[in-house]
């Protein structure tokens, strides 16, 4: 196992601290330094033992790191990249935990390009990374080391990522208990609008068209069945979160909108036409697949 | 509290059972007695101690009977009506657990009111029933005294509902540790259609337009994340159950739709225009409704 002398972690919340977390147990780096907007969240990132220390000293804290993690909100990534890269030495992975790739990866390899040592020469050491995993609760007071234990982590290496950098960031995230899939930036967010995005948008949806419908005197939240409840805990996530994502990943969410509405239509017409048969033939398609995703492996959802 | 000589249970199903064990427990009958479709069923019942008897002589179970009560899927329940219906003693009551209302209440009336003893003179003596409780494993092994408690059930009377009838169903149900609300039969369907029609309609189309998604040789269902397992989850319930809901409410279900239509494209339209603000308010008013349902009393979803 690769061990470093200095991680940084930029965004100590619930992914980030983990991450620490499992680095530090199992001894994969010497020192971790966490960076942030919120100064209590790094005091109490410190308090927990998670970092070892906190600095808002970007120069400092990169220059001398093998390892920088990128764990803040997707949109200020960009940002965050711009501003440490005049200090990276050569050599330096810098990896993400970002839930899009796509053109963040794109974005993220121009920004970080120019790095001195040449990222040219050696290829690129930014490494795109999505670890599949969270829980309901957020920040650095729920993080833990089994956060990554049987889930899946992404990594999205490009045609100029260097081999070393992505084998290192994969044996990380290996250590953390997470199988490591490579697949292209691109492709990921396909997959993302899938089965994560398209469900996030359809719950907001749900909750906002069910918070339009006043009936008679009744209070209809009162009566929130199954089915509802799991739509307003989906819709509970992160707002900024998920303006991010819709902004990031907006082609593959707006096609899979579509697609969704059109089923959507599909439905309305089956009922509208008493066609119980093609309701049926619907309705079984989709149980199925619920069979299918139960016999997949090597998944799992933590949970709190 | 009243007592009974009689019970009849028309399809001993998770809630029929159920109701049939909460019964027996508490000493509100002398004797259940089961009739359905499948005798294998009705065997289990019995071993399991849910019922006395079983039969298939229809006319025998429900000429003697004090109460009837309807637990077969929706679709069916008309047709039962009108096989036991000329059988019906003068003051039978009859009641229903169907997740529609309105136009099932309205035909049962119809198909109900010409038993002997004259419904016209006492009132309908039928009381439309919607107890709002499930478990993910259906059938009568399921079924489980403590299936009620704590949760809500409607009952749907009309201006024809017999008052003294009415008080008897609601006072099994509170028997069984439900809290009851009195509601407007075609009321109901249109808040069932927000809180578990528009739902489960929502989750059947999400999973079937995923499945239309082919994405280069990746397996998308291998990456499926938390919000898409609840989905998956939701469209595993039954496929004639939900045929049935559809056709009977229609109406209420399709404007529901409509409207959830309207809201996804209001969503797209604010990726399309990079609106984030708007974005953040739409996902933001959506969290809102989450605290709501939590803070509501008298409320709990019973699961397995």
């Amino acid at each position: 196992m690769t061990t470093y002398n200095r991680m940084v972690i930029i965004g100590v919340g619930l992914i980030g601290g983990s991450l620490g977390i499992v680095c530090r147990e199992k001894g994969i780096v010497k020192e971790i330094v966490g960076i942030g907007r919120g100064k209590d969240n790094l005091i109490k990132a410190r308090e927990l033992g998670i970092i070892n220390r906190y600095t808002d000293d970007i120069r400092e804290a990169v220059s001398e790191a093998d390892i920088v993690v990128l764990a803040t909100p997707i949109g200020a990534m960009e940002e965050i990249a711009g501003k440490i890269t005049p200090f990276l030495k050569d050599g330096t992975i810098v990896t993400d935990v970002g839930s899009v790739k796509g053109l963040l990866v794109e974005r993220m390899e121009k920004i970080l390009s120019p790095v001195k040592g040449g990222y040219s020469k050696r290829g690129m050491m930014f490494v795109g990374g999505h670890p599949i995993a969270g829980r309901e609760r957020s920040g650095v007071e729920a993080a833990s080391g089994d956060l990554f234990y049987n889930t899946r982590c992404i990594l999205t290496p490009t045609d100029l990522t260097n081999k070393e950098a992505l084998n290192k960031v994969k044996e990380i995230w290996e250590e953390a208990g997470a199988s490591v899939t490579l697949i292209d930036p691109f492709i990921h967010d396909r997959i993302m609008a899938v089965v994560s995005h398209l469900p996030h948008i359809a719950a907001y949806s749900l909750v906002n068209a069910a918070m339009d419908i006043s009936i008679d005197k009744h209070d209809i939240v009162s009566f929130s069945a199954g089915g509802f409840k799991d739509f307003t805990r989906i819709a509970a996530s992160s707002s900024e979160m998920w303006r991010d994502i819709c902004l990031l990943n907006s082609k593959d969410i707006c096609q899979m909108i579509d697609k969704y509405q059109e089923e959507l239509e599909r439905i309305k017409e089956m009922i509208i036409n008493r066609d119980g048969n093609a309701l049926i033939e619907r309705f079984e398609r989709a149980k199925e697949y619920k069979n299918k995703v139960k016999s997949e492996k090597g998944y799992k959802i933590i949970k709190n």
